[in-house]
């Protein structure tokens, strides 16, 4: 505007020639001297040097502007720095036996029992970043102990292993470290609280069988106090003492339940007292959550009983915002742990369609997750893997010794409405308490069949094998289901397949891209996190030299409890003692034939 | 120095003082006067111009610099652009069978074989990118012809359907586009040339069993003419007229071999045609290269008969070699499919030490074509991936009711020098020839046992049992390694699994990282050549319509050949008969019981 000062003088403008402007600059850029050398007017003169200088400036400023843009999508495109100055949440999950196979199997049946095109995925499907490879250090095929050590300590043990090394000294853990560095912690599981892989980041036995001494070790009760804010599961059985509670497990008469409330913790051990946490936003912090004696039944049957259990995904929800809520203040975050622990039990079981509903249950946890990382402002990421892989899962099953159809069904998975463990456990009752003849085990058993497997095709040849053997039962069940949707299983135990993993983001997950060691998913939570977990291994092995615990019987033990025998095969006893307790009313269930065979 | 003029000037230099040009600078970025505001001396306005033009002048070019580095790391990390302006090469590699499981299969036998730490990976393993969905038209379980379809077609369709569509019309594929685009184009695989998965690149029939008619439209005899530039594999027997050569399959009298030199092809059939073509440097396009008369033997075979068969990542080496060559000169590169075919084969024997050779076979082309890749000049990338899983495989398998150990052995497949399906047809052999008694059988089958299998515990049971039944030899054999290395397998036929997806270039193939359809693989390969499938689909319509050939009996029929009957179960009648052609003797193996049982 005339008579208006330009920004950058407090002289007054004037016109300036065109023709000169680029006859100057031609100068400027040729050396070579204008006709009008040295005699133009002053404020040509000066609008020159402002032009000039405006320029510089918008170059400059543009070199500012590029140099940040590709400094941030340099940044975005690399691995995060291993020592975060910012706040930070983690939020860790964990499918444990769940193969690459449990995938396809469930998003077929989710595909039928939608309607949906076969295009229609998984949520988790979305997220897909690589595979972890999951031997321990005794043999290729882990057990969840070591498998769970390699992701909280980053090092490979034997199997049984709870966060100790394979000189059975103990190994710290991203959580432990977490909690030091002034994280607040959680574990969410659907098992027993003390089991092998929620125990891994708060405990250290030589032996994952010592459930018993896990428990108080996770109340706080070892070298380090108490490292966990907030914990939800199963396994109430351990943590009450046995002279008082008929359906206490421990071998002892300790109310760890009682020590835990000496160390700070509330409790809450059913519905009702989760209801009261409004979703999170009433928690009060410690929190320890037991709600079932032993594991959080199945999610195929636990729909039918919401009244009592809470889902996995209500768990992890309630976790995610109370340990938010805790933090809000903090410039340090939280760290998750948050375990689908049962799709491995369907897996042992051999129960596809039991499967198929804890890998959805799973699906809606990871749903959840994503929905709250998105909501939230603090820095995070999910990554979700499996430990390894249960039961040698195929879709397929050749049945007969003709060569087979390529078909698998996904129908009786649908029609099923009980897995094979609660049919087991209810034909176990019915034996226990009605002394039935065989005619009426038979009833039954042909009643159990139509309701519970929704089968119309049972024949009486099956019905008399359940008669005949009850003590089989779980796993005669679950393999009329299998044959029928022409599911394999190659085994009862752990396969050594590669698993799956997963990431809210795979920027900042970057490390995991690709086929990696299950340490290394180990290595990433804590660098993640920008934690000393070596100071805490220091700490733990400081503090628990010479620390003795007393056995039952009155030996005087380390505080890691008994060290395996060399050689000696425990899992067959770990997994019928499990099994043992996910009755919980002393039914033994014997391992029957595997169900791969032929007709 | 002194007298020297700068750069941008004619005049002389002269001192300036530093002062003022920190008071002028203070000046143009404060927009306040100076003390001496118009009153210096001209050299200095001088100077401060040339200053403020250098400033802008380097700003400036670090902004064209920073836009430019910028632009560059943007484009690298999204999806190339699906039509291409310049030279591409793509290499598509389908490794036939391979599902997730015989990686770790395969990894741990190398670590075994190699005294490798746990941590050694596959060539293949470090380049892990996403997974691939399997299901076709018809099932949940794809075939090879259906599982190349989705490459090949971008299409779903029934088991069985060689680039048809369900309904039966011909559906243009990747190569055929990418022949009339200029690019050059080559098959290269283990199987039969005429195997469902070459097929599907540069054929077209109803039915995957109508080898013979593939073979004459693979040479040309179609309505798009001849498509394929360069063809490696096994096959032969389809091409040779069954009237004067004992080792045709034909059902006719038809020399192809002629057909194809008459449509301009150099044929070699054996190893030392292949030596001469000296790598691929004395190469003449086009070029069919038959070296068997089905399969290729398996590697664990084969590795002794170098000098009969060439392997996998030679052929390999000499097609990428030949058809580089052949495009030095042109705009377009060269598309190429290599299939380690027979990873299948080892899956439906349930044969885990044949399978690991062929895997690791698999991993050496691979790793010849990463090798190729870094030596290339032209913009390039290779996808690999599977179309089905086979056999169900699993790395553990319960041999016993017993609750079964956490292990798996490598040390059974390193002990076994030859497949199951050597070791069967040689004891074909036997009987045919030797017309042995029963103790004579027994002998001959210890020492294939120890010889072959190499098994020192093997029982008289399981020698008895070879004796008493010859016809599921093959299966016995391969059962006898899986148990002992505790491998399972829940099928001889395929599984719905999802299969690993793996590049040489994550960001080129950006639009597969991740869980994705079978049909997205195929979409890839025509948007990375920049070709138009669509075309090629209307013109094979156009072309075919109405063209009538001639049937075995004298019956016309539409030139892909005859529509499978409904719900017709074909799958069996073509494994055996693809079994019978493979033992290459008249040998009948028939399907005995599935691996996996109980002792």
């Amino acid at each position: 505007m005339p008579g208006q000062r330009p920004l950058l003088s407090n002289r007054a403008s004037s016109d300036i020639s065109g023709e000169r402007d680029i006859a100057e600059e031609d100068a400027l850029l040729t050396g070579r001297p204008t006709q009008r050398t040295t005699s133009g007017p002053r404020t040509w003169k000066f609008w020159r040097e402002i032009g000039l200088f405006v320029w510089a400036v918008v170059a400059t400023a543009l070199v500012v502007i590029l140099a940040v843009v590709y400094q941030q999508s340099s940044h975005d495109s690399r691995h995060s720095s291993p020592h975060p100055t910012g706040k930070r949440n983690l939020i860790f999950m964990v499918s444990d036996g769940m193969g690459p196979t449990s995938l396809s199997l469930t998003r077929s049946f989710m595909q039928f029992q939608n309607g949906a095109p076969f295009g229609e995925q998984l949520v988790i499907d979305q997220h897909l970043i690589g595979q972890s490879r999951t031997r321990s250090s005794s043999s290729l095929i882990t057990d969840s102990a070591a498998g769970a050590t390699a992701f909280s300590c980053a090092k490979k043990s034997y199997n049984g292993a709870i966060s100790v090394t394979p000189d059975h000294e103990p190994c710290g853990t991203v959580l432990e470290a977490a909690k030091k560095a002034g994280y607040m912690t959680g574990l969410v599981v659907t098992t027993r609280i003390t089991d092998a892989t929620p125990a891994c980041f708060a405990a250290h036995v030589n032996m994952r069988q010592e459930e018993d001494r896990i428990a108080e070790q996770m109340i706080g009760d070892y070298p380090l106090g108490r490292v966990v804010d907030l914990m939800f599961g199963g396994g109430r059985c351990h943590f009450l003492p046995n002279s008082t509670v008929e359906s206490s497990c421990r071998a002892d008469d300790k109310d760890i339940v009682a020590a835990a409330k000496k160390n700070g913790f509330n409790y809450v051990d059913d519905r009702a007292g989760f209801d009261k946490l409004k979703g999170g936003a009433a928690v009060q912090l410690p929190l320890l959550g037991l709600f079932a004696d032993t594991d959080i039944p199945y999610e195929i049957d636990r729909r039918n009983e919401n009244d009592i259990y809470p889902s996995l995904h209500e768990m992890a929800e309630a976790a995610m915002k109370a340990l938010s809520e805790a933090t809000r203040d903090s410039d340090k975050g939280f760290f998750l742990m948050i375990e689908g622990s049962r799709i491995d039990h369907a897996g042992h079981h051999n129960d596809p369609a039991a499967q198929v509903h804890e890998v959805l249950a799973y699906d809606k946890a990871f749903t959840s997750v994503l929905d709250f990382l998105k909501n939230d402002k603090t820095e995070a990421v999910m990554v979700s893997t499996s430990d390894h892989e249960t039961g040698g899962l195929a879709t397929a099953r050749q049945l007969h010794t003709s060569y087979p159809e390529y078909v698998w069904f996904p129908s009786p998975l649908a029609n099923a409405t009980a897995s094979a463990e609660r049919l087991a456990m209810n034909y176990a009752t019915y034996l226990l308490t009605a002394n039935p003849s065989d005619a009426q085990k038979a009833s039954f058993i042909r009643s159990s069949l139509s309701s519970g497997l929704g089968l119309a095709d049972y024949t009486e040849s099956e019905v008399s094998a359940l008669v005949a053997d009850p003590s089989t039962s779980l796993y005669q069940y679950a393999d009329m289901i299998s044959r029928r949707s022409q599911t394999g299983w190659s085994t009862h135990g752990h396969s050594a397949a590669d698993v799956n993993i997963y990431s809210s983001d795979p920027k900042a997950a970057l490390p995991l891209v690709g086929n990696h060691e299950n340490t290394e998913v180990g290595d990433f939570l804590r660098e993640y996190l920008g934690v000393d977990v070596e100071a805490v291994t220091k700490e733990l092995r400081e503090k628990g030299a010479g620390l003795m615990v007393e056995e039952e019987g009155g030996e005087m033990v380390g505080w890691m409890g008994k060290v395996p025998e060399e050689g000696r095969g425990s899992m067959g006893r770990i997994m019928l003692r499990a099994m043992g307790a996910i009755s919980g009313r002393g039914a033994c269930f014997m391992v029957g034939t595997v169900g791969v065979g032929t007709e």
